[in-house]
C-alpha cells in the first residue's frame, strides 16, 4: 500500500491517467469509426466469474436497506420500487432532501469546481466513468430490477453503451474547452501607437445543472447530461424516477466518491429523490440558481418543459414514432428478424423502437407472417425472450397495448396477426412479462398507429412504398422520430426517399439485418436525436450539446 | 474581360479564393492575435482618392428615391429616416412587404442553399465581406446619416470592424461544421458476426434565421448572426430598425447580388422594413418558419423575447450600465483621458460605453477635474469633437440627459461637474450634438445611476475603491454590463477585483491608457458579451454562437 499522496500530486497524475481516454475519445467522434474502452460483453471470460457474484451480492446487501447517500436537507426516507421482475419491493429507502438545502450546497461546492483546471475536471469525469464500469455488475442488477432490462440488456445498454454516451459528451466538453485559448497577446498600431495588451480567457460555468432521468433507461441519457455539466464546471444535480431511483444512487455514491477521493466538496453531485405523489422537478426547474436542464421522458413533461423554459438552457430527449419502410427486400427472412427483434428488444420499452410497419401491398402478407413467425421464435424460446425482452417496467405498458388490442374490435381495416401474451420467465416466474402485439391495419387508422404507445405493439401498414416514406416522414415531423428503418434494394426509391428523412431530422437504418440490433446507436459513431423534430431538442452528442454550457469571461491590460 | 464561367466552375473559383481567408479567421480566433483582412482607416492614402467620393455620391444619389430592392410581397414603400447631421429626411424609401411573403420566398430559395456545400456557403459570405467593404465608403455615408456616428467610426465601426466580427462568426461557423465528419465506415463484431456499415452524417439548418438590428450601430451585430445563420444553410430575414434601414438596404442589396451572381436565389436574404406605428418583428418572432432569432436592441424588447421565446434559439444584445473603478492610477490625466475618450465617443450612444465612474475618496476631486478637462479637450476642439462624438441620433437621447440633469436639483449629495451641451459641427450646423454631462455623485444616489441613460452622461460616484468593486459587479449581475473597465496600481486589489467580475460574466480591461480606445472591442481577438449577465445571452463570437445552428442527420447502411 502507498502511502496516500497530497492531493495536488493525485491530481495531477489523474489527468496523466486519463489524458490518452480522453484524447482517444475526441478521435472517435472525430473519425466515427467502432470504439470503445469498455467491453459490453458481461461474459465471465473477460470479466472473471467472481465480479458477476460480487456484483449481484452488492445488490442484495442493499435491499429493505437505506441507501447510504450523506445528502444535505434530508427530510425523510422514501422508495417505492417494485421489481418487474420479481413483483416484489426492492425496500430500499433514500433520502429525500429539501431541494433548497441541495441548491445551496451544491452552491457552497462550486466555487473550487469552477476554479479547477478544466483538464482535471474532465479527468475527474473519466475517473468516474471508470469506477461505474468498476462496478457495472452492480448497476446492471439494479437497472434489471427497477427498468425491467434483461440481464445482459442491463449490462451493457446501461453500462457500457451508456458511459461511451458520458464520455463522448466528454470528449466534446473537451473540445469545446481546448478550443479557447486561455491567453494571447495582441499587438497593433492605434493612430502611429504601438499598443501591446494580454488578455486572459476564463472558462465560467453557467451554474447548477438539473438532470432529469427517465424510468426505463435511466442512465443512457444521464452519463452525457451528468459528465457534459460537470466537466464544463457546473454541479449537477440527478434527479431520478421515482420508480427508478437506485442506478442513479448508485452514480452519485460513485461519483461523489471520486470528488471526495480527490479533495472535492461531493456535494457537486446530489440526488433530490422524490415521489410520485410529491414530485420535486419543477421546483427545481424554476430555481434561479438552475441554469441548465437535462430531461429524458415522457413527451408530456418534456414538452411543457420546452413551451415554458427561458433563460435556462434546456435539452430533451422525449419519444415519437419510430416507423420500418419495407419497399422491397433480398431477403424478407433476415429483414423480418431484423424487425422482430428490434420490436422485441426490451419489450419496445426504448426511444428507438419501431412502432409501425409500413409494407409495399404485394409484400405485406409475406412480411406480415415472417414477421409473426420471427417474434414467435423469440417469444417462444425462453433463453432468447429472457435475453431479448426482458421484463414489462410498468403496468402502464400493460394498459397501454390492451388498449390497443380493444380497439381492433370496433375497428374495420384492423386486425390482430399476433396476439400479445406473457412469456414464461424460467427465473423469474412472477416476472411481468409480455410479447409484442401485432396488427395488421391499413392506411385508414393512422389514428391508432400515429401516436406512440409505450409497449410491445408493432402495427404492420398496408401502403404503397412512396405514400409510406410520405407518411413515415410526417410522422418524424409532426410525432417525433429517433429512429427510422427502411428496406429497399431499389436504389432509386432509397435516392427519392433519403432527402424526406433528411428533412425530417429522421436518422435512418437502411437495409441492416444481421447480428447487429438495428435500434443500437453506437456512441461515438451514431449521433441520437437530431433535435428536428419533437422527439427532442438535444444530440447525444455534438458541439452543440455541451458548447453553451460554460461561458467565456475576459481581461485584458497592458502589456508588462 | 473574360467570359462568364459557368456556375459550377465560378462556385468552385470562389471556395478557393476564400479559403486562405476563412483558414486565417480560423487561426485568428484561436490565437486571438490582432488581426484583419481589412484597413479600418478611412484615409485616401489607403484607398485612393476616388473611392471616398464615389461613396458619398452613391448615397446622395439614393436620397429622395426608392431604394431598390426587388423583394416579394410588397405591400407599399415606407421610410422615415432622417440625418442627424442635417435634421432632414432622408426621402428614401424601401418596399415594405407582406411578412407571409417574405416567409414563404425564403422557404422557396431554401432547398437549393440546404443542399450547396457548407465549404460554398462559407465562400459565399466571405464573398458577400468582401463586396461590402467594396462599399464601404457608401456605408459609412448611411450609417453617418442614420445614425449619426462620425465619419471616420462610421468607416470603421460600423464597416471592417462589423465586416471582422461577421468573418470571425464565419470562421466558427467553419470549424462547428468542418468538425463533422460527413462519412464513416463502422466495423464492430456482433456476437461473432463481423458488421461493417457506411455512414453519412448531413448537416441540416432549422429554418429560417431573423435579425433584429439596432438604430445606433446596425452592421456590428447584423454582420455575424446574418453570417453565422446564412453558412450554416439558414435563409435570413433582416430586420432593421425603422429609423436606421439605410444600411441595412445596402447589405441587402449586396448580398443579394452575390447570390445571384452565383446561381442562388436573392430571396435567402430579404429585408422586413417596417414603421414605428406597425412593427413587424413579433409576427416573424411568433411564425413557425423562424426558428433562429438574432436580437440587438433594447433591454425592454429584447427581455421580453428573453422572456418568451420558446423552442427556437434566440441569440440577444441588449445593454447594461458600464462601470469604470478608479483605485489608484500611475498617471492621473492619461487615465481620465481614457475614460473621457470612451465616454464621449459617438456621445456614449454605444454599447461598450462607461456610465458610472466610481473613484476612490482621496482620487475623486482631482480625477473629476481632470475627467471634465479631457472631455474639453474634445469638445472645445472641433475637429476632434466630430470625428469623436458625432451626433445623437435620437431626441430620446437628449431626453434622457435632460431628465437626469433635471434630477440634479431635487437631491441632496449630486452636483454638476460639467454640463452638457451641443457642440458646433463645423461642416452640418443643424447637426444634433450634445457633449457629455458629468455628474458628482455619492453612494446614496444608485437610483440615479444603476439605470441605464442611453445618452451622454457621465457619473463620477465616490466610493471606496473595494465597495465600488462589489457595487459594479452587482450593477454587471443584476443590471448587465459588456465592458467594464478598473485603474488600480495595487495588483492585490487587482487580484482580489478580478474574481468579481469574472463571477458576473463582466469582462473587464484593466489600467488601459492610451491611443486605442479603451472601449474598442476586436473582432478575433475580444470577445464581446459574456452572455451570464443582462446584457444578453450571446456572446460574439463563440462556438455556442453557431453550433446549434444547424443539426446533424445521420444514414447508415451496410457496407457494399
Amino acid at each position: 500500500m502507498n502511502a496516500p499522496f497530497p492531493v495536488a500530486d493525485a491530481r495531477r497524475a489523474l489527468i496523466d491517467r486519463h489524458a490518452d481516454l480522453i484524447n482517444a475519445a475526441i478521435n472517435a467522434v472525430a473519425t466515427r469509426a467502432a470504439w470503445s474502452p469498455f467491453k459490453d460483453s458481461p461474459s465471465t471470460k473477460i470479466h472473471g466469474p467472481d465480479k458477476p457474484l460480487a456484483g449481484k451480492a452488492a445488490f442484495e446487501a442493499q435491499l429493505n436497506r437505506p441507501f447510504d447517500l450523506d445528502l444535505p436537507g434530508v427530510i425523510d426516507h422514501v422508495g417505492a420500487e417494485v421489481s418487474p421482475f420479481t413483483g416484489e419491493a426492492l425496500g430500499i429507502t433514500y433520502p429525500r432532501c429539501d431541494p433548497e438545502a441541495l441548491i445551496e450546497a451544491a452552491q457552497t461546492a462550486w466555487p473550487d469546481w469552477r476554479a479547477a483546471d478544466p483538464e482535471l475536471r474532465l479527468a475527474l469525469c473519466a475517473e468516474m466513468a471508470t469506477r461505474l464500469y468498476d462496478v457495472n455488475f452492480e448497476m446492471a442488477q439494479a437497472v434489471m430490477h427497477v427498468a425491467g432490462q434483461s440481464y445482459t440488456q442491463a449490462f451493457s445498454g446501461s453500462g457500457p453503451n451508456a458511459l461511451d454516451r458520458g464520455i463522448e459528451a466528454l470528449a466534446y466538453a473537451a473540445k469545446a474547452m481546448r478550443d479557447v485559448t486561455r491567453s494571447a497577446r495582441y499587438e497593433r498600431d492605434f493612430a502611429g501607437e504601438a499598443v501591446s495588451l494580454d488578455k486572459t480567457y476564463a472558462l465560467v460555468p453557467r451554474g447548477i445543472g438539473l438532470v432529469v432521468c427517465c424510468a426505463s433507461f435511466p442512465t443512457w441519457n444521464a452519463y452525457p447530461a451528468l459528465f457534459a455539466s460537470l466537466a464544463t464546471g457546473n454541479p449537477v444535480i440527478l434527479k431520478p424516477h421515482p420508480i427508478a431511483v437506485l442506478p442513479m444512487a448508485i452514480v452519485a455514491r460513485e461519483c461523489r466518491r471520486v470528488l471526495a477521493d480527490f479533495g472535492f466538496d461531493p456535494n457537486l453531485i446530489t440526488l433530490a429523490v422524490d415521489t410520485l405523489a410529491q414530485p420535486v422537478a419543477q421546483v427545481l426547474v424554476d430555481h434561479p440558481a438552475v441554469q441548465i436542464i437535462d430531461f429524458t421522458g415522457s413527451p408530456r413533461y418534456g414538452g411543457h418543459l420546452e413551451r415554458t423554459v427561458t433563460g435556462k438552457l434546456l435539452f430533451t430527449e422525449t419519444a415519437g414514432v419510430n416507423t420500418v419502410v419495407v419497399h422491397s427486400v433480398a431477403d424478407l427472412d433476415a429483414a423480418a428478424r431484423a424487425v422482430a427483434r428490434a420490436a422485441s428488444l426490451f419489450s419496445a420499452q426504448m426511444c428507438t423502437s419501431p412502432q409501425v410497419v409500413y409494407v409495399a401491398p404485394d409484400l405485406v402478407e409475406a412480411f406480415g407472417a415472417a414477421l409473426v413467425a420471427q417474434i414467435d421464435a423469440i417469444a417462444d424460446d425462453p433463453a432468447m425472450a429472457v435475453g431479448i425482452m426482458g421484463a414489462i417496467q410498468g403496468e402502464v405498458s400493460l394498459k397501454a397495448v390492451a388498449d390497443v388490442r380493444g380497439a381492433v374490435e370496433r375497428r374495420d381495416g384492423v386486425h390482430v396477426l399476433r396476439e400479445a401474451a406473457p412469456y414464461a420467465h424460467p427465473q423469474f416466474p412472477k416476472a411481468r412479462t409480455l410479447t409484442p402485439l401485432v396488427l395488421a391495419v391499413d392506411g385508414s387508422a393512422p389514428d391508432l398507429y400515429a401516436e406512440e404507445h409505450f409497449g410491445p405493439v408493432l402495427f404492420v401498414v398496408t401502403m404503397d412504398a412512396d405514400a409510406a416514406v410520405a407518411e413515415a416522414t410526417y410522422l418524424a415531423r409532426t410525432k417525433g422520430s429517433i429512429s427510422s428503418y427502411l428496406y429497399s434494394t431499389d436504389e432509386d426509391f432509397i435516392d427519392r426517399s433519403t432527402p424526406l428523412y433528411e428533412q425530417a431530422g429522421a436518422n435512418l437504418t437502411i437495409n441492416l439485418t444481421g447480428a447487429m440490433w438495428i435500434n443500437f446507436a453506437a456512441a461515438y459513431s451514431d449521433y441520437h436525436v437530431s433535435g428536428l423534430n419533437p422527439a427532442g431538442n438535444a444530440c447525444l452528442a455534438d458541439l452543440a450539446f455541451v458548447a453553451s454550457r460554460f461561458r467565456i469571461v475576459q481581461r485584458r491590460r497592458p502589456s508588462e
